[in-house]
């Protein structure tokens, strides 16, 4: 019973990982009138996964092999545990439901990517309150004690809307003092960022430090793309993409890094996993943990550059060479309260994310209208940011997770991850010792060989609550993450 | 039941489609290591794709709309008879030979990827005939008069073992002769064709040319591979796929005319038949007739290169710049016996493919054993050209073919799609008149629109013989074919 599983599942698999290269060629390759077609496969592939993983041969196996699930260290047992789950959520979902909403996604997304630089809210209003419809719907199919219990739960299971909110609250009660602090004392120089860098040769630089910190190259390749992501076909072919500015580096660099974090967790799963649902992340905050730990805490710290900034300024002569370490490490760390989250610094970043996510909530609940929510961005983010988008082009129609999937679910991931990015950090390097010194050597092995070790090679057999707890001793804690930015930002 | 019968077309198109972007993808940008999922990926796509197009209620509803059929003009009477053709065909072969059978050509095309560089005829002949048992069972599902009439039905529908041997006696039979008469002569100079050409500005060349003969890049693009091929996942999306060598910018130039020849026929389908077995060329042997009158009829043509060369010479001024066009165009025309198929001139090709389909005919029949083939084939490159490979490697091993499917059905498409280069170039010019000053001044709009107008907008609505029939107003004829090589080459 457990080989029918396994090759139902890979099966299952396989339908999953076609339609994620075809998605990845639509954001690469693809030429323009190959859209309308990819649409229409992309469906069918992702309604052919479904139709397979609901099966209910599927339950029945899983039923039958329930006397194997209980061994805590087992793989097997964690992959009938886990696939019951996962099952158990996918049957709980209408085909109908499904067929309906992935459609609207479709016809809402492209209304954004007109409405959006348009500034036309107005137009895309009506759609965004059928999605609004839409993610209560799904949500109602869970049992649930907030509305948006069972949609944080897809990403970040275990997860509620109640210990998010707690989780977040704390944080911000020391976040904004430190921003207050901070944003007092006039801001680091970074005007030397701004000058004309070939993206080829950026793409050269960037190439060479994902290399350096461990991305492996004979099992993935690194693209160009509008919006970077990272994207896995299978255990041996995990692939990133990014976006270079002429007139910026550090989007190239730190985007890069970042995607190449998610991808060290997708290429460290163990092999012997490959083709069954533990063979991916385990939520989407320890996701976001491992991209912002490699972007931020190792990438955008002295040691780091210690090392790099030498090779940086050898491929930017004209740029950088008048420029000192010091004077570079401070700018790529500068502080300003922005409109923008994907443009944000590290410290002001969670703001704009516990705006989005109070949101929702609210919107979920029924407390606020999708008609009264461009003032009530405005508002939040006078009050929290001091400042407000004139335009909804930089106000609530810029991010995309609200116009091509629910409303809920998406935007915690992000402050988790970076909450649980210190907490990793700041185990490994209790047990490592001198890290910041093997940073500074340009040494990631061991660093890298820790977190496979308690995360990466584990895939989703662990839940995240789990992983927390066997990676690092605790519970999961924002006083690592705070006195993290404390000793980098208050100083 | 039309609509459902194009719905569930329309899936099996979907499935088919994802397979052709995951070979593409593999034979482009795939690392190393994703090697042995994708495999598996292509696998279920296929079977899934095969398990759609034989489900009986495919059946149930041709049989419904048999009524329908009878319409010799209508785009649905044509999908329903084709699609039953199809059809008919597929339910014959037994599921589980479709499964040993693709898992034995994916066991030989490795081995064959070892043993041909390494002219290892013995290691892979117990596969080899293996393959050439398979062969005959495949055959052996449907009725036949010679066993290999089935084989050559797949790709040539209408075509028989005993039509084709005829065809190519008659044609060989005139052949031989000219290849004397030519051959005796001394060859052209082509020595100024073996300098060092950049890759990247090679690439610009071919680029411009397949622009001006019509390729829509819009949709569809160009990429690099070790072996060339066109492929396609939507009418919207065909692509091409090119390779250059340095010393040697023929290979870039005529690869992508005969390539690009592929890709005006898939692009110029009429829109309607998307994502129905009406959507693809009819035959290999039409196919191919549009790949070689692009590569060779147009492309190695004087007119052509009256227009074109100016262009390459200034791209490449050191190694042509002293080269008139009359010498160019001898170099890329010079005819020599040679001993590996892919590198023949346009004169001594078909000769190879002769000697292969008589080979894999023999084989077929029982009367030339595998363990037999390597002194056969060296006898038949003695007697045929006069010279006879030493290695296996440059022998019988050189060809993916046998390696890769059937022994049988997939050679004789080559000569078939020579002879009707020809003819269909002479109807053209007939009807066109001016054809060959159009050339001259580089306009092909007049002649790509008589192609799509007789051949390429029918897609697989008519058979090969009805588009010859329609295209032409003649059977299928050597005559136009012999008086253009005779034109081209005893002059």
């Amino acid at each position: 019973m457990l080989h029918e599983l396994k090759t139902r599942l890979a099966e299952v698999d396989d339908l999953r990982s076609a339609a994620s290269l075809l998605h990845w060629d639509q954001a690469t390759y693809m030429p323009a009138q190959g859209a309308s077609a990819r649409g229409r496969q992309l469906a069918t592939l992702s309604q052919l996964a479904h139709e397979k993983f609901t099966a209910p041969r599927l339950g029945e196996l899983l039923d039958g092999l329930r006397s194997l699930e209980s061994d805590p260290e087992s793989d097997d047992a964690a992959l009938i545990r886990v696939t019951r789950r996962q099952y158990e959520k996918a049957i709980r979902i209408p085909a109908e439901f499904e067929a309906k909403f992935s459609a609207h996604t479709a016809q809402i997304y492209e209304e954004w990517a007109r409405a959006r630089p348009a500034n036309d809210f107005a137009a895309i209003r009506p759609l965004l309150e059928k999605s609004l419809d839409f993610s209560r719907e799904l949500a109602s199919f869970f049992p649930h004690e907030h509305i948006a219990d069972p949609l944080i739960d897809f990403s970040d299971e275990g997860m509620k809307a109640q210990s998010v909110r707690a989780l977040f609250s704390a944080l911000r009660a020391q976040l904004v003092p430190l921003v207050e602090e901070v944003t007092a004392r006039p801001p680091a120089d970074d005007t030397f960022l701004r000058g004309h860098f070939a993206e080829e040769k950026q793409e050269e630089f960037a190439n060479s430090i994902v290399r350096a910190i461990g991305y492996d190259f004979e099992r993935g390749r690194m693209d160009t793309t509008h919006h970077p992501f990272m994207t896995k076909f299978s255990l041996g072919d995990v692939r990133i993409t990014t976006r270079a500015r002429e007139n910026d580096p550090t989007e190239l660099i730190f985007g890069a890094l970042h995607e190449a974090g998610h991808a060290l967790y997708e290429q460290g799963i163990a092999r012997n996993l490959e083709a069954t649902p533990l063979a991916s992340g385990t939520s989407s905050g320890v996701h976001e943990s491992q991209s912002r730990l490699w972007e931020n805490l190792v990438g955008r710290s002295k040691p780091f550059w210690e090392h790099f900034y030498p090779d940086l300024q050898r491929t930017f002569p004209e740029q950088l060479g008048e420029v000192s370490l010091e004077a570079f490490v401070a700018g790529i760390n500068r502080v300003s309260r922005s409109l923008v989250r994907t443009d944000a610094d590290e410290l002001t970043y969670n703001l704009h994310v516990m705006i989005r996510f109070d949101l929702e909530l609210e919107m979920l609940e029924g407390n606020l209208l999708v008609a009264d929510l461009p003032e009530a961005w405005r508002a939040r983010y006078q009050s929290d940011l001091g400042l407000a988008s004139e335009t909804d082009a930089n106000g609530v129609l810029q991010d995309v997770h609200w116009f091509s999937g629910t409303i809920g679910g998406a935007f915690q991931g992000y402050t988790i991850g970076n909450i649980l990015s210190a907490q990793f950090f700041a185990a490994a390097e209790r047990e490592i010792g001198d890290l910041e010194s093997q940073i500074r050597r340009g040494q990631f092995e061991e660093l890298r060989e820790w977190l496979t070790r308690h995360i990466y090679r584990h895939g989703s057999k662990f839940t995240a609550d789990e992983i927390v707890r066997r990676a690092t001793g605790e519970e999961l804690s924002t006083a690592p993450y705070l006195a993290y930015l404390r000793g980098k930002f208050a100083a």
